[in-house]
C-alpha cells in the first residue's frame, strides 16, 4: 500500500499555456513579471476587479459565482472583516515582542474553539509556514524524519512541506527517502471497510520507514482530504489511522487550512467529524478572510521541547492587524451562524448533486460535508475509470455561465465545491441548475 | 576561517524569563497563550496600544520613540499604507491566479528600482519564504547544497532557513553539513584589508565544503549584515566575497529583508553600495510597512530552471491587498523623499555618535549607512574585548528614557539603529542626548 515513486498527478489544465499576449496587455505584462512561475485559471484568465459575498467582478463586467476560493470564506470583502483591519492597522501594527490585548484576546476566542489539549499558538503568516514548523516540533518529539501522507497530499510551498506534498511534484522520480505515500481514504482504494484499509496502509506506510531505518515522526493530512479528492465519511474512519501512526511512535498533525474555521458544517474543526485530538493542529487560508495569516496550536510540552533547541519568532505573524481580522472572522462566523449555514446548504446542496449523480453516469460520487464537497468525475458505463477531460470541460461550461471552481485529486477528476459559507439556497441552486446544464452537454458514451 | 562548531551566540537578553505574572494580567493571559514560543522584550515588557511615526505609545500612556523595529519604515500607520490596505480590501482580495491591474503596476514599479537582470518575481508572504524558496532556486542551478553564511546571520524561521541562520541557534553542536560559517566583514576579523580578507574567507567555506564532497550553492548574505553587527564599509567590500562564490559556482543571494527599501540612504537596495547585481534578491518587512508581504526577484532563467521540477504558489502572495500596501510604501519613499533623508539624518545622527565614541571608550565603534547604524560596545581599556553588559545596560537605560532599541552581533554587543526612515533631526539629536546620558552613567573602569 505505500509507495516509493512518486505518482504521477494529473495537475491543474489551467496553467498559463504562453499563448499569445498582445503587447502591453495585461496578460503580456503578468508574463514579464511571472516568468515560468506564473499559472492563472483559464487559458482565457479572467482580470478581477472587484468581490462580494460569493461573488467575483471582472473587468468586462461579468460577475462570477465563486465556487473555487475557500480564503474569503465568510464572503469576499466582508464589511465586518475589512473595518476591523483598517481600524487597527491605523492604529496599531506591530510584532508579538511587545504585550498586546487585541493578540490575547483573539486567542483566548480561537481556543475556545479547539480542544483543551492544544493550548499553545504560534502565529505565523501561512499554511507553509505553520506546516513547515509542525514537522520540526514533531520531529523534535519524536526523534525521527519519517513522514506519511496521502498520495495527492498537499501541505504548503516552503522546502520541508514541498517534500510531503506530492501534489506539487511536477516530475516522476523517487519519494524523499523519510517520505511515504498511501492512497486517500477512498471506497475505490479500500474497498467497503475504509476505516480499517487506511489504518492498516498507514501502518505498512510507518513499518516500511522502519524497516528502512527512519523513525516515525508524523502523520499529516486534511481531514477532508480536500487535493486527494474530498473524503468525509463515514464520519470516524480516521480515527484508526492516527492510531496506528501513534502506534509507530509518530504524531498526528491536523493540517486544518483546508477544513478548518465551519466549512465542514457538523464541527468548526475538520478532526472533530473523527473524534480526534491532533498532537499539533495547523490553520491558514480563511483564518483572517484574506489577510495572511496562519497559526499552528500543540501541547505546551511539544512546544517547550521544540524551543529548546531553537528559537522561533514571526515578524508579521500575530500583529494586532491580523488578529483583528482573526477576531472579525470568529465572530461573524459565530453572529451570522455560518457553520449550521454550511451545513443546512450544504446538504441541500449535497442532495441535488447527489440526485444529479442518479442522472448523469459520468458522476460517479458526490461526498464531502457540509460546503466542501467533492463531484467525482468518471468514465459513463466505466465508474472506476477516471474521467479528467470531463472535469475540464464542466469546468469550462461552468466558466461560460459564470461560476468558478476547480478540480483536485491524482487525476484532476473531481470538482472541488467550496464556495463562502455565507452561501444562500438560491446560490446553491444557481450552481447545481448551471451544473446540470453543462453535464447535459457532456458525451454520455 | 570556516567553522564546523556553531558559535555559542549572547542571545537577546529580553527574553520572557517567566517571573512573577499576577493571574488574569495580560502577561499571563500571553504565556498561557504562546508557552515556550513567547519572546518579549524588556523583563517588564511593553503593552503597547498605538503607534504613529516613529512613535509607539504604552497603554499606560508613556511615548516611546521607536529606533527598534524596521518593518514600520515609512512611519507607524502611516496614513497613506493605511488607506490603501483599506480601500483594496474593501474592494478585492484574492490570489494571482487571476489578473490583477495593481499587482502588475506594483511589480513594475519595484522592479523600476532594481538592476534590469532581476525581473521575475515572486510574491510571498514572509522573508522566511522567500529565502526558503530562494535556496531552492540556487540549488536547482547549482546543482549543489552547499552554503555559505555569516557568523550571526539570520535569514529566517523555516526549516531550511533555520539552517542557515546560526543566530537562531540555542545550542552549541555541529553545524548543519551543507553549511558554512565564515565570520562578519569586521576589522577585527580581518584586519585592514577586509574585503580581501572576507573574499578569502568565502572561498576557504566553499573549498571546504567541496573537500567535503558538498558542491557549493550560495553565498547569502544581508548587505548590511545587521544581526552581524552592521558593517557596512568600505563600501564595495563586498565585491570580492561575490566574486569568489561565483568562482566557486555558487550563486549569490542578496537578502535586502534589512538593507532594502531605501534605509542605508545612498541606495534604495543595499547591494548596489556594492556595486553588485545578485542572482536573486529577497525582500520582506518593511515592504509593505507591516502587512505581511514579502519577495525573490531573479533572472527568467533561473526561475525557469526552478519550474521545470516544481511549482510554486503562494496563496496570499501578491493578492491585490498586498499590492496596494508595497505601493503605498514606494511612492511614500518617493513623494516624501525618504532615501535623502535616511542620507542626511543618518549622517547628522552618526556624527553625533561618533562624537560619542571620542568621549566615552566603551563605544569601540559607529558603523552603518543611513539609518542603519551599530553603536559597538567595548570594555573600556580593552577595545577588542565586547561588553554585552554595556549594550544591555543601554538598553535599559534608553528604556527608562523612553527610547526602544536593540542589540545584534554574535556577542550581542552592539546596538542596532533603525529607526522609521521620517525620523527628523531633532528625533535623532533626542535619541543622541539620551544615549550620551546613558553612556554617562556606566561604569568606566
Amino acid at each position: 500500500m505505500t509507495a516509493t515513486v512518486k505518482p504521477i498527478l494529473d495537475l491543474n489544465a489551467f496553467r498559463d499555456d504562453a499563448s499569445a499576449a498582445p503587447a502591453g496587455s495585461l496578460l503580456a505584462r503578468r508574463r514579464a513579471n511571472f516568468g515560468a512561475a506564473s499559472v492563472l485559471f483559464y487559458s482565457d484568465p479572467i482580470e478581477v476587479v472587484r468581490g462580494q459575498g460569493v461573488w467575483m467582478e471582472a473587468a468586462d463586467g461579468r460577475r462570477y459565482l465563486d465556487f473555487y476560493n475557500n480564503v474569503p470564506s465568510v464572503g469576499h470583502c466582508h464589511p465586518r472583516v475589512v473595518a476591523a483591519i483598517a481600524e487597527q492597522a491605523a492604529t496599531l501594527n506591530i510584532n508579538t515582542r511587545y504585550l498586546n490585548q487585541r493578540v490575547e484576546s483573539y486567542l483566548e476566542r480561537l481556543k475556545a474553539t479547539l480542544p483543551d489539549e492544544v493550548s499553545n499558538a504560534v502565529l505565523c503568516c501561512t499554511g507553509s509556514e505553520a506546516n513547515d514548523l509542525a514537522l520540526r516540533v514533531a520531529a523534535k518529539a519524536s526523534g525521527g524524519a519519517g513522514v506519511v501522507v496521502t498520495e495527492a497530499a498537499y501541505h504548503g510551498n516552503t522546502a520541508a512541506v514541498t517534500d510531503i506534498s506530492p501534489s506539487a511534484w511536477k516530475l516522476a522520480g523517487p519519494v524523499p527517502a523519510h517520505v511515504r505515500i498511501v492512497p486517500p481514504p477512498s471506497a475505490a482504494a479500500f474497498g467497503a471497510d475504509i476505516a480499517q484499509g487506511f489504518a492498516d496502509a498507514v501502518a505498512a506506510a510507518f513499518a516500511d520507514l522502519q524497516a528502512s531505518g527512519i523513525r516515525p515522526s508524523a502523520f499529516i493530512c486534511d481531514s477532508i482530504f480536500s487535493s486527494d479528492g474530498v473524503y468525509a465519511d463515514p464520519p470516524g474512519f480516521l480515527a484508526p489511522a492516527v492510531a496506528a501512526a501513534r502506534a509507530a511512535g509518530a504524531l498526528y498533525i491536523g493540517d486544518e487550512v483546508q477544513p478548518g474555521f465551519a466549512r465542514t458544517g457538523d464541527a468548526m474543526w475538520g478532526f472533530a467529524r473523527h473524534g480526534l485530538v491532533p498532537d499539533i493542529v495547523t490553520m491558514g487560508k480563511p483564518m483572517g478572510n484574506g489577510f495572511p495569516m496562519a497559526a499552528l496550536l500543540t501541547r505546551p510540552d511539544l512546544l517547550a521541547l521544540f524551543c529548546e533547541d531553537v528559537g522561533y519568532f514571526n515578524t508579521f505573524g500575530g500583529n494586532p492587524v491580523a488578529a483583528a481580522a482573526g477576531l472579525a472572522v470568529l465572530e461573524v462566523i459565530a453572529e451570522e451562524g455560518l457553520q449550521a449555514n454550511a451545513l443546512a446548504i450544504g446538504g441541500h446542496l449535497k442532495a441535488r448533486l447527489a440526485a444529479l449523480a442518479q442522472r448523469y453516469p459520468m458522476v460517479g460520487a458526490v461526498r464531502g460535508a457540509g460546503l466542501f464537497i467533492g463531484i467525482e468525475l468518471v468514465q459513463p458505463g466505466d465508474p472506476a475509470t477516471p474521467d479528467p477531460a470531463a472535469a475540464t470541460a464542466l469546468i469550462a461550461g461552468l466558466h461560460r455561465r459564470g461560476v468558478l471552481i476547480g478540480a483536485a485529486g491524482r487525476y484532476g477528476n473531481t470538482l472541488k465545491v467550496r464556495p463562502p459559507l455565507c452561501l444562500t439556497r438560491a446560490e446553491a441552486d444557481l450552481f447545481a441548475d448551471a451544473l446540470a446544464e453543462c453535464l447535459e452537454e457532456l458525451p454520455t458514451a
